[in-house]
């Protein structure tokens, strides 16, 4: 278990007047225990109370045991996981994990009437906003290996190869180069589909004239990368051209507008402004970017409305894009690190 | 939308004293609307009340508009998804799904401190455990892909390869026969690794004398398909080839049991007995079997607690297993239906 960790989520818990909180995602309860497992739709629930006292409840199928040293609860298949979790809480509020699947959430208001759920995910949410130095480096290799892939997709493109099969060589190469895999289905797509900011790749062949976009990640010892390249293939527009070197410009105004103490909601209108800015406002159909860490998505949020300040060790994305309807769609993404005086691209393109 | 899946869901609804539910599974959305929707961390809610009338909340990046003849209502990522929910709801006992994640049900429950949430998925549950011929169908040809896909990476098994290459390929080959890929991450375990049911696939390499499981299943027109293979790799011990032949007998008593009106916790002790009676009985720590369609597991629970009735239409998983740690293991898994006198097996092995 990580000790430093589970102070500052204490801290936090008392910030937010909560004396015991319901850890469940994998990636929270890794980030306090060292054990990454995934339940599917069993029951896993960290139990941490601020006087500092924790107990992993767990399947036996899951075979915990012997991995950390935190205190361990163990059920069966046969068992009412519920039934096992609920006496060990105290009456009044307890933070719930924010994706814990809610039929848990429901039987433990039966089980404990004297229990009353409340959101119970921040005490995380902030301490892992801040990136320590272990998860710094961890990210910083995630995304190096990110863009390695991504250089021998755009290497592979040519004419008549299809979205999945593009898709299929990054999710190849991601384990050639030692990653557990894609952290996301890697969105391929060409010409008219880029346009679908989450379009499903197909069998669409790629011809000349389409612009391509590859937004795809890994997994390095759990971490997440994540890029979006646009390139184009063959001869195009001065529009399409043009549209991608907005989205560039966009791109580099967030990154130039990240920095300690800039909030959030700043550094989204930095990149949007330069889209408004050339005609295109209402064609950039979402939020300027991301946090990502040990999950895809988690804060900070970049998005118009977000209040928080950046500060030291968050990582999030900065993705502005255009989508033109049945034409075509271009996003550039990268992700930064913010630093004592600005931030770092991880994803090393400058 | 589904008319006669509906009818069939309100009806359910009034046998529980539902009046209202929020469907939030992209597997019961679809199965509902038609429209496949991964909605990630955003809110996608569907809300059907016993008078007929349902209405889809999606985010306006989904793009579903035209998809569907379902009433939409869309929502942007600036907007409050919940409260724009929070007012459609009648007051009183609200069935929620599942997995909805727990954060929308605890802020339902502030911003409609007269609703109260109730577990909702069992009229979705009580109607896609039985599959009309249409899912039939698609259940079928899923299956049948997927052992053509197991054929492959049988035949790809040689000295030196890694858990994770042949993985890759079973991923790789799924596409090719046009699946949309797997269904889960394709579980392969050489020698010990077997013994650990939920192993991760990584760089251990195929050697002589390794025993081997293949665990997978793929992904065709959003049906899903799981099957279990263990073979041999070289010269095995006596003590291999047994424990091989006491779990192919006890997958063969399972489907012999399989049957209408006969109890899962009965075709689970079909298939446990005869492990039991090898005196292997402890090494089996699982349930026998699960039952399959959208999702990977749905319902009938084939364990020793279930008292669900095998009835015609019915899809789940016989896969008994023994597992012998720091040696290896052996599960065998096919896929019935249940028919009006027995079972189909869908992997075809027979």
């Amino acid at each position: 278990m990580n000790t430093k960790r589970i102070e500052k989520v204490i801290e936090n818990m008392r910030a937010h007047g909560l004396r015991q909180i319901i850890v469940t995602s994998p990636a929270n309860v890794y980030y306090l225990t060292g054990v990454w497992c995934e339940p599917y739709e069993r029951m896993l629930a960290l139990l941490l109370k601020d006087d500092g006292s924790m107990t992993l409840y767990a399947n036996r199928m899951f075979a915990l045991q012997g991995q950390t040293d935190v205190d361990m609860i163990e059920y069966e298949d046969t068992d009412d996981s519920i039934a096992v979790l609920a006496p060990a809480l105290m009456p009044g509020k307890v933070g719930i994990d924010k994706t814990w699947h809610s039929h848990f959430t429901i039987r433990l208001m039966d089980a404990r009437p004297d229990v009353a759920p409340a959101l119970g995910s921040a005490p995380l949410d902030e301490a892992r906003i801040i990136k320590d130095e272990e998860e710094l480096e961890l990210m910083r290799m995630s995304s190096r290996l990110n863009v390695r892939d991504c250089d021998r997709i755009e290497a592979a493109l040519r004419e008549g190869v299809t979205e999945k099969e593009i898709q299929s060589l990054y999710n190849e190469v991601a384990l050639e180069l030692g990653a557990s895999g894609p952290s996301f289905t890697p969105l391929i797509c060409f010409g008219p589909n880029g346009a679908e900011p989450h379009h499903d790749s197909d069998g669409t062949w790629l011809k000349p004239g389409d612009t391509v976009i590859m937004d795809v990640g890994l997994l390095w010892k759990h971490y997440c990368s994540d890029m979006t390249r646009t390139v184009h293939f063959g001869e195009v527009s001065d529009e399409q051209k043009r549209v991608r070197d907005i989205v560039t410009a966009a791109n580099r105004a967030g990154i130039a507008a990240a920095r300690p103490g800039v909030k959030m909601k700043d550094i989204d209108r930095a990149a949007r402004k330069v889209i408004e800015d050339a005609g295109y406002g209402r064609y950039f159909t979402h939020r300027t970017g991301h946090g990502i860490g040990l999950d895809e998505h988690e804060f900070p949020d970049c998005s118009p409305v977000s209040e928080i300040v950046a500060r030291p060790g968050m990582i999030f994305s900065v993705e502005p894009g255009i989508y033109l309807p049945g034409r075509f769609g271009v996003r550039v993404e990268d992700l930064v690190a913010i630093t004592e005086d600005g931030c770092e691209v991880l994803t090393g393109k400058e």
